[in-house]
C-alpha cells in the first residue's frame, strides 16, 4: 500500500473548508440563543479535527456519481459531521470527560462559564453544564437532519434519496448507535475491572456498533447522492457501505491503540486517560488472557483508578505491548482492512477510489 | 362558547388509538435495544395522555384538506407526539423531576432499576438512569423525524412538503424551545426567589417559547399537509398557524393554574410540587407584585422549598388567589383565545374548524 497520503490530506482539507463554509452560511446560526448555547453548538466543529465521516461521504459519492455530484453532496457531508458531533457531546456527559480535541468538553466549559457569570454554587453550575451540553446536542442533531435535506432543497438531489437516507439513519443508525453506547455503559458498571463476561467477538461488535455504523452510513449517504437514486441494492451501493463499514472498525482499533500509545498532542486528553478511565478494549482483554497473576494484579490495579501515577500508566502500557495486546489489536485492525478492500474490485477507477484506497491504508498506518 | 367536550374528547380518543396504532406497527420496535432503552423509548407514550398537539395537526389538516387527507396525516401525528416526547424526557433530567403523568420519569425509573440490576453503588445507578434518559430523548429525536418522513414514503404527502416541514421543525422550532428552556434554567438560577427583572412580557414570551410554539407547528404543519404543498404563506395556513400558536400560549398559562389549584391525580404528581420546585409564573410573578411586605415574606419563604410543609403550600395557594396571580393569569390566558380566534374567520366551516373552536374553549375551561 502506498503510504504517501499527500493527496488523502489534501482532500481531507478541502472537506473541511467547504464543511466549515456551508456551516458560516447556515440561517440556523441565527437562531442559536443564548450564547451559552450559540457557542456550545459551534465549539468542537471549530476545532481542529480530521472531518474523516464527511470526506469518506464526499469520496463514495465521487466513486459513483464524479466531480459534479460531489459538489451536490456538501450538505451531507456537513450533515454527516454535525451528527457525529451531537453524538460526542452527549457521549462526553455520559463518559464525564473533561476534554475533547484538546480543550474541555461542552458540560465542563459551561459549568466553568456558569461559575463566573451566574451563581457561586458548583452544584448547581456543574448541572447548568450539563443542562447546556443535552440541549447543544439537541440542537446539533436538528442542524444535521436540516444539512440533509438541503441536499435536496439546494442541490437538487432527489426528495426521495434523502426522505431514505434520513429515514435510515434516524432508525438504523442511531438506534445501533445508542445500542453499542449503552452496552458500553452496562459493561464498564458490570465488568468495571476484569472484563469477565465479555469476549473479543463481543468487543469488535461494540466497536462497530459505536463507530463502524456511522461509516458504513457515510459510504451509503454517499453513493446513493452520488447515483441519485435511493436504491439501496445497487451492488456498487451495497460495495462502498461495506467498504466503509470494515474500514470504520479498523478506524476504532486503531484508535484504542493510539489512545494508549499516542502523546498528548496527538490525544487532545492526558496520556494513560484511556487506562485510568477503565475503557473496555480489545488491548485489555487479550493483554489479561495472556497475563500470569502478578502481571494481571497490576493491570487491575490501574485500569480505571482515576489517580494512576505516570509510572504506573508506563508499567501498564508496556505489559499493553509484552502480553500481545497491541500486537492483537493491530492485526484486528488489519484483518477489517484486508476484509474491506475486495469490495472496491466493482468499483471503476477514479481519483476518488484512490482516496478511498488511501484513507483504508491511513485507517491502519495513522499515528494521529 | 360551547362547554360540551363531547365531540372534542371522542376526537382526542380517536387521535390517541391512531398514533398508538401506529407506533405498534413500527420497524424501530425491532431496533430498541437493550431493554432499558426498548422500556424507556415507550414508557412516556404508553401512559395516558390528552394528545393535544397531534389532534391539533389532524383538526388543521381537516380544515383545508378534508377527511382523506386526515388519514394521511396520521404519521405527522404521531412524529408531533414523539417530538413533544423527547422534550419531556430531556426537560425532566434538567428539571430533576421524579413524576411525570402519575408515574416516575424516565432517568428516575432507570436508577431505580438499575440498583436492582446492575449495582449497589446509587451515584453510578442515577448516573446510568441519566444516561438512558439522554440516549432515550435521542432515540425519540429519531423516531418523530422518521415518522413525518412517512408521510411522503407511506402517504403519498408531497415530499417536499415533508422536507420543509421538517426542515422547519428541525432549525425553527427547535431552536426557539431550547432558548426557551435555557431561559427558564437560568432564570431558575439567577432569580432563584424574587423573580425581580423580569416582566410579565417576559414570562409569556419564555411560555411561547417552551410550549406555544410546538402548538404553532402543530397548526402549520397539519395545514400544509392538508393542503398538499409547501406554501408557508398561504393565508388560510398562516391564519391557522397563528390561532394554535396563541391557543398553545394559552394553554401553558391555563397549565400554570392547574399546577396551583389542581389535586394530584389530575396534575399526576403531589400537591404544591410547581411551589417547592419555584416554578416561575405569571401568577407568581402577579402575586408578588401586590403583596405587602408580610405576605411576600411567606411567598418568599415557601417558594422553591423542597421542604414546604402542607400548611405552608396551602397559604401560598390562599394568596396567589387573594392577591390577583390566579385571576391575572386566567386573564391572559382569555387575552390569548380573544387573540386567536378571529384567525379562524377565513376557514371555511367544518367539523375540523368546530373542533378547533371546541379545543379552544377547552385550554381555558379544562381542569385536567
Amino acid at each position: 500500500m502506498n503510504n504517501d497520503y499527500t493527496t488523502l490530506f489534501s482532500f481531507l482539507s478541502e472537506t473541511e473548508h467547504s464543511i466549515l463554509d456551508y456551516f458560516s452560511k447556515s440561517d440556523l446560526l441565527s437562531i442559536l440563543k443564548p450564547d451559552d448555547i450559540h457557542d456550545s453548538v459551534l465549539s468542537y466543529l471549530q476545532r481542529p479535527a480530521k472531518r474523516l465521516r464527511p470526506s469518506v461521504l464526499l469520496m463514495a459519492c465521487g466513486c459513483l456519481g464524479g466531480e459534479e455530484r460531489v459538489e451536490f453532496a456538501i450538505p451531507a457531508a456537513a450533515g454527516i459531521e454535525l451528527f457525529h458531533t451531537w453524538t460526542l457531546v452527549h457521549d462526553d456527559i455520559i463518559d464525564n470527560d473533561k476534554l475533547r480535541r484538546g480543550a474541555p468538553t461542552v458540560h465542563e466549559a459551561m459549568s466553568e462559564r456558569a461559575k463566573l457569570t451566574l451563581t457561586s454554587d458548583s452544584n448547581l453550575a456543574q448541572e447548568y453544564g450539563r443542562d447546556i451540553a443535552i440541549l447543544t446536542g439537541d440542537i446539533q442533531h436538528g442542524w444535521s437532519i436540516t444539512s440533509f435535506i438541503d441536499c435536496a432543497l439546494q442541490m437538487s438531489v432527489d426528495p426521495m434519496v434523502i426522505l431514505q437516507l434520513v429515514r435510515h439513519l434516524q432508525t438504523h443508525v442511531i438506534g445501533n448507535l445508542v445500542y453499542g453506547e449503552v452496552l458500553d455503559v452496562q459493561f464498564g458498571i458490570q465488568n468495571a475491572v476484569d472484563m469477565s463476561g465479555i469476549n473479543e467477538e463481543q468487543i469488535v461488535n461494540m466497536l462497530w456498533l459505536k463507530t463502524g455504523i456511522l461509516y458504513e452510513f457515510a459510504g451509503l449517504a454517499g453513493a446513493l447522492i452520488g447515483i441519485n437514486a435511493a436504491n439501496f441494492d445497487d451492488s456498487q451501493v451495497c460495495a462502498l457501505k461495506q467498504f466503509t463499514s470494515h474500514c470504520g472498525t479498523a478506524f476504532q482499533l486503531q484508535d484504542d491503540i493510539l489512545g494508549i500509545l499516542g502523546n498528548e498532542e496527538e490525544l487532545g486528553k492526558p496520556i494513560g486517560s484511556d487506562i485510568r478511565e477503565g475503557k473496555k478494549t480489545v488491548i485489555v482483554f487479550e493483554s489479561l488472557k495472556n497475563a500470569d497473576v502478578d502481571e494481571r494484579n497490576i493491570i487491575l490495579s490501574t485500569l480505571g483508578n482515576k489517580h494512576a501515577s505516570a509510572d504506573a500508566i508506563d508499567e501498564v502500557t508496556s505489559l499493553f505491548k509484552q502480553l500481545g495486546g497491541i500486537n492483537r489489536t493491530k492485526e484486528l485492525a488489519e484483518i477489517y482492512i484486508r476484509k474491506a478492500l475486495p469490495h472496491l474490485d466493482e468499483i471503476p477507477d477514479s481519483k476518488y477510489k484512490q482516496l478511498l484506497i488511501l484513507w483504508a491504508s491511513f485507517m491502519i498506518n495513522r499515528k494521529f
